[in-house]
C-alpha cells in the first residue's frame, strides 16, 4: 500500500508492506495511493484533489472543523482523527485546571511573583474537589478519561450528549435542552468537550452561564468558538459564576489587546490541553493500529462519522 | 465533662453531656477540666500547668513538633491530633503541585501575565502523569489519600516508611537507608509527607536530591526544615532534578529577600495544601468522635504515639 505520510511515525520498520511517501513523492506519482497521514492543515481539497486514489485519511488531532466535509463526503473519503492520542493529556489537563481553579493557584502564583507570603485570610477561600459535582458536556472518550481521574477524588460524575447514552464512569448522562439545563445547574465544574460546530457554537453563552451556580466553575478545551467570549467575561465580572479556565480562543493566536488576558478569575492557556511527552507514542499506537486495520480491513479506531 | 474549647465547633447542640469552655472560664475554674481542644500556640505548658486534672489534649493541626512532648509525657497526657482533617485538602494539594510541574503551570501564568500567546515550542516539554511513578516518603493517612487519587491517573504508587509495613493503594513500601535510597531514585515524583524530628531535619538534602532521575519532581508539604532549602536551591539550578513545589519553609512567613521565591522551576505556596471548603466538616467530624469515644472510654482517632 502507497501510503503519504507527513507526520514523523515511529514504527515504520514494523510494516515493511507500506510505501511510505513524502508529499512531494505522493505528487509525483500519486496512482494507488490510498491513505495520508497528515495534519488538518495539509488536508485541503486542493491537495486531496491531486490523489485520484484516495480512500483513506487519518488526521493527526482530534479536532476536525477546519477540513471540509462535504468535499470528503463527495468523494466518500473514510476519515479517522486522532482523539485516543490526546484524551488522557487532555484529561489531565482538565483535572489540572480543576484544581488549580478550586486551590486558586493563579492567586498564589502572583504572590509567589511579588515574593509575597500570603496572608492567612486567602486560607479561607480555597475549595476542595471532595464531594462536588463535575459535569461533562460532551462525554466521548476524554470525557471517560476524566471520569476515571476524578472518581479517586470523591466526585460526582453527570454528563451531556446529543445522544444521551450512558458513558463509562458517567452517573447520569442527560440529552436534549432541559437535560443540558439539568446537567450545568448542578455542576460544581461544567466541562465543555463538544466538537465545533454550527450546532455548539456560542454554546458557552449568557443563557447557559446563567443556569450555574454562583461558586461553580466553567472550563473549555474544546474549541475557541464553542464560548461567547464578551458573554464569558462579564459574568466572570459580575459573580454569576466563580471562574473560569480555558485553553482555547476565538481567535487563535489571541492577540495582547484581549480582554480577555487580565480578567482574575480566568485562567488561559495557549492551545496546549493535550500536550504531554506520552503523546508521540500514542500516536505511534494509533497510526500502526490503523495502518494493520485498513491492510487487513478490520475495523479503524476513532472512525469519524459525518 | 468540662472541655476547654478554643476552637469554633459546630457540632455542641449534639453534646448535651459536655461543659464547653472558654479559655477564661477554664482558668477560673479549673477543677474537673479533663480535655482540651486548641491549636498548638495555645498548648504550651504554661497554659496547660493551669489545667490539673486534664487528661486528653487535642490539637487542631496535623503537625504536632511545637509541642513539648516531654511535658506531654510528664504528666501522662493523652494527645490526639488533626490528621484526618486535612488528609483530603493536602492530597489535593499534592496532586494539583504534580500537575502543575508536569504541565509547567507557572510558565504559561507568566505567559498570560505578559498577555503573551506561547510559541509551540513549549508544547513539547509538558510532560504527563501517565506511567510516572511516584514515592510516597511517609505512608499514612496522606499518603493513602494521595495514592486513591493518581491511581486514577495510571501512576505507580511506591513508598517508604520506618516500619515498612504494607500501606493502602502502595505497591511497595520500602524501609531502611537502602530502601529510602531505592524509593528516591524510581520516583519521577518523590513527595516528603515525614513529621519533622531530628531525625527528618534536611532529609530533603544534595544526598537524597542526588538519588533522583534528572527529570523528576520533589514536593514538600511536611515541614519546612526537613528540607536543606539551599541544597535544593542549587539541586534545581543546576539540573540535579527538574523542578520542585513546596508549601513549607524555614522560617515561615518566608522573608521576601529569600532566595526561594524566584528560582523558576520551584512553585512556592504559603503553607496552604490544607486549606479547602470541606475542613470546618471533617473537624466537626473528628471532634464529636473523640468526644464521644473519650466520654465511652472508646478508641481515640488519630492517637499519636510519642
Amino acid at each position: 500500500m502507497k501510503l503519504l505520510l507527513n507526520y514523523p511515525f515511529g514504527c515504520k520498520d514494523q510494516l515493511p508492506q507500506v510505501d511510505f511517501l513524502t508529499i512531494e513523492e505522493a505528487f509525483q506519482n500519486p496512482a494507488g495511493v490510498e491513505a495520508v497521514i497528515a495534519p488538518g492543515g495539509f488536508l485541503r481539497a486542493e491537495n486531496l484533489d491531486r490523489l485520484p486514489d484516495l480512500k483513506w485519511v487519518q488526521i493527526n488531532s482530534s479536532g476536525y472543523d477546519m477540513l471540509d466535509l462535504n468535499y470528503f463526503r463527495r468523494r466518500g473519503l473514510t476519515l479517522t482523527n486522532g482523539k485516543s492520542i490526546f484524551c488522557v493529556t487532555v484529561a489531565e489537563d482538565v483535572v489540572t485546571k480543576m484544581l488549580m481553579l478550586a486551590r486558586q493557584s493563579r492567586t498564589y502564583f502572583k504572590f509567589q511573583e511579588e515574593r509575597v507570603w500570603a496572608s492567612r485570610s486567602y486560607y479561607n477561600s480555597s475549595r476542595s474537589l471532595y464531594g462536588k459535582t463535575v459535569a461533562l458536556i460532551g462525554v466521548g472518550a476524554i470525557g471517560s478519561e476524566i471520569a476515571k481521574r476524578v472518581e479517586g477524588f470523591g466526585m460526582k460524575v453527570i454528563g451531556y450528549s446529543r445522544s444521551g447514552r450512558p458513558a463509562q464512569g458517567v452517573e447520569k448522562v442527560y440529552t436534549g435542552e432541559e437535560g443540558m439545563k439539568e446537567a450545568i445547574s448542578q455542576a460544581d465544574f461544567a466541562v465543555f468537550l463538544t466538537p465545533y460546530s454550527p450546532e455548539t457554537h456560542h454554546l458557552i453563552n449568557k443563557t447557559t452561564l446563567g443556569w450555574m451556580k454562583p461558586s461553580a466553575y466553567v472550563i473549555n478545551v474544546s474549541r475557541g468558538p464553542v464560548c461567547d467570549q464578551e458573554a464569558l467575561a462579564s459574568c466572570l465580572k459580575e459573580g454569576v459564576i466563580a471562574g473560569a479556565a480555558i485553553d482555547v480562543t476565538d481567535p487563535e493566536p489571541l492577540p495582547s489587546d484581549s480582554f480577555l488576558w487580565d480578567i482574575p478569575n480566568l485562567i488561559l492557556t495557549p492551545h496546549q490541553a493535550s500536550a504531554g511527552d506520552i503523546i508521540d507514542q500514542r500516536a505511534d499506537e494509533l497510526f500502526l493500529h490503523n495502518i494493520k486495520a485498513y491492510l487487513e480491513g478490520e475495523e479503524l479506531w476513532n472512525l469519524v462519522r459525518f
